[in-house]
């Protein structure tokens, strides 16, 4: 299985490497429309999935991860129409010179090869992740979760359709439809074929892909983010900001998790937070010792609180006497994607800029802005929580890699 | 030990992101002499190591790899000397811009934290490593070979000492004195500690790390190199690559191993080449069916012959009746490291730099100029073969990351 369709991206991603930007925008327009075109078939598919989720007793914010519609689908296409509107970055000279000894050397960007996807739940993953790959010159083998393999099916031979229609390899995408565990492992384990792997879920996922991989990984998404409000601090701005960061849209990666609380301020800011928290939707409060008697209902955290990624109505509560017991904190338990202090004090801000160890550090602004599209990317396949080849929120470059071109006369050494 | 050592360089990776570049030049420049003042204990432990390679009938060839002398240690002087003069890369802003939300959003290079080195042999390393990871604020956790202990042990002290006369932090660099396996495997999974792994060493070394590292690897240096003779070379142009790739140094990485012959002028240049290669060094040709009756004193090739590095004077050749079947078959065995095509042909030229996936691709030139310096970063970590994160040499920036830095004003979405 993995040895067929791992030889298939391998052997696509020559041929994809040499498309010109023209035909690979017309494609990602074409599959747009034909997405849509597909609107039934592609809901007929994706009921099974619902059916099997319900059967299972699955949790309905669950299904509803999985469910898709005229409104999803038609999202999907805007989707592919943005990626092909994005400039291609292959072909890209990065730098070049001439050396003492008269080689002419350019630095050019190319795509990576044939990249894996693992991935959980969302359908359109199929769909986003082909779509950014196929831009990069890159074939994909793609291994999504068994709840939503109707409707990853059913986006996959949509996309080998018009593949075949245009007359490219069909093998540009290819998904395991074997869903086991054993496949996956394989899967992580064949570096004869594939140049990376990104895992895409749960922090569950992600370790397991570390521990049983030796492709290259990109590590992503996991989000366990911190605010902390400062002594200073403009409380009716914590106050919007946490709020915000907690409750706007609590199961994604950016979505606040942790609220570390000056001691001074905690008095007066924790009552006023929960009061106005408990308008939007009520949370319940994970709260260390001097925390606890401010917020009624709360309960007391335990040290796996602070290291959790809840993806729910849930915040964990540490007060601290200070910039550095926040800071210590913060880097002990965060997963290192998005951290923000709210505060008036300038060396404060600066500081805690430098020594946070994460992807994006805010000053005074809530940790839902980190996404490929905020930061100017105009596309996003995850957003990587690790520091090598990429940081934060990963665009169509993430998806390249760089090879030296070095033109001669006859020069050795 | 690895819980101890790997606390350390953690902890000292805060303290050396926040030195400034001055503070960092200086301690290198003061380095620099301080090993050269320190000859004579450097050459007398050294010694230690060489008596042992000697009784454990270790080849010369290694043995010299293994020797420090006045040369070899003031050369590491000038070698920290002249990352002394390299632009600091940390701090750097990669990007910045305000977005819509009117968030001041900046993209700024970064120390990638705490780095670990696992190599053999060559005790060079440890001040090498030190001084680029010094360079770019990252602490650095080695390991080196048993071979080299003594010689790494008295490195590793001296540059401690000069630490502590500096006031700055000891951990800045830790070397694992047990060389065991057992300790080297924690190493590779001590991600609570170190950001990245660099092994540098034997293609057997590299696969090991490969398979149990947990921590982010950035593999390096297995070079099979490979130069192809085009039907339209020049064939004195060739012959003059092929001498220089194979016998001008071929204990390192960017030596020739294999040699790739179109099948039309293989009568005339094999002889030709054998005849000069043999009045620089005798050399061992491992050739296929066509290439061997051409040769004399040849062995038939295997299939393994074509994937080896022999770091030797060996060098395995092939016929083939045209460009694509070269490209095939450098594609196929290659180590994606280095490889060169000599040709007239402008379109055959273009076509090898674009079909040939190795970090750098050669036109007209010997293979020996893959090199930090050559290409221009002015040091060297280390040749990535692989696409993430960097590719080809490493220089400062290689040990770097990124981070972004979001000012707002109350910003929520």
């Amino acid at each position: 299985m993995i040895e067929e369709l791992g030889a298939n991206v391998k052997r696509a991603s020559k041929a994809l490497s040499k498309l010109s930007t023209a035909v690979k925008n017309d494609f990602l327009r074409q599959l747009a429309e034909s997405l849509v075109e597909n609107t039934d078939r592609i809901i007929h598919e994706n009921a099974q999935d619902l059916e099997k989720a319900t059967a299972h007793g699955i949790s309905e914010i669950m299904v509803d991860r999985l469910r898709l519609n005229e409104q999803r689908i038609a999202d999907m296409a805007t989707g592919l129409r943005q990626v092909a509107d994005l400039p291609d970055p292959i072909g890209q000279v990065l730098q070049g010179f001439t050396n003492l000894d008269g080689l002419k050397i350019v630095q050019k960007r190319v795509p990576l090869g044939a990249v894996g996807m693992i991935f959980e739940s969302r359908p359109n993953v199929t769909v986003d992740a082909f779509s950014l790959c196929f831009k990069t010159g890159n074939a994909v083998l793609l291994r999504g979760g068994s709840d939503a393999i109707y409707s990853n099916l059913i986006l996959v031979k949509i996309i080998k359709e018009n593949l075949s229609k245009a007359g490219l390899t069909e093998a540009a995408v290819e998904l395991l439809s074997d869903t086991s565990h054993a496949e996956a492992e394989k899967m992580m384990q064949a570096d004869q074929f594939l140049d990376v792997l990104i895992p895409r879920g749960s922090a569950r996922l992600i370790n397991r892909v570390k521990e049983k991989a030796t492709v290259p990984v990109i590590e992503t998404g996991v989000g366990n983010c911190t605010i902390f409000v400062d002594e200073s601090a403009d409380l009716d701005m914590a106050t919007r900001i946490v709020i915000n960061a907690k409750t706007q849209r609590p199961s994604v990666c950016n979505a606040a998790e942790s609220l570390v609380v000056h001691r001074k301020i905690a008095d007066e800011f924790l009552p006023k937070l929960q009061e106005a928290i408990n308008q939007v939707h009520p949370v319940e409060f994970r709260a260390d010792e001097a925390a606890l008697p401010l917020l009624s209902g709360a309960v007391a955290a335990t040290e796996e609180d602070f290291g959790t990624e809840f993806l729910d109505y849930i915040l964990s509560v540490k007060t601290v006497d200070g910039l550095d017991e926040a800071i210590a904190h913060i880097n002990r338990y965060s997963s290192r994607h998005s951290e923000s202090i709210v505060t008036r004090d300038y060396f404060h801000a600066q500081k805690f800029q430098e020594e946070i160890d994460a992807a994006a550090v805010y000053v005074n602004a809530s940790t839902r802005f980190t996404d490929g599209f905020v930061f100017g990317l105009g596309a996003e396949i995850g957003i990587s929580t690790q520091k090598l080849h990429a940081r934060g929120p990963m665009g169509l470059e993430a998806l390249t890699s760089t090879k030296f071109l070095i033109d001669g006369n006859g020069q050795i050494r």
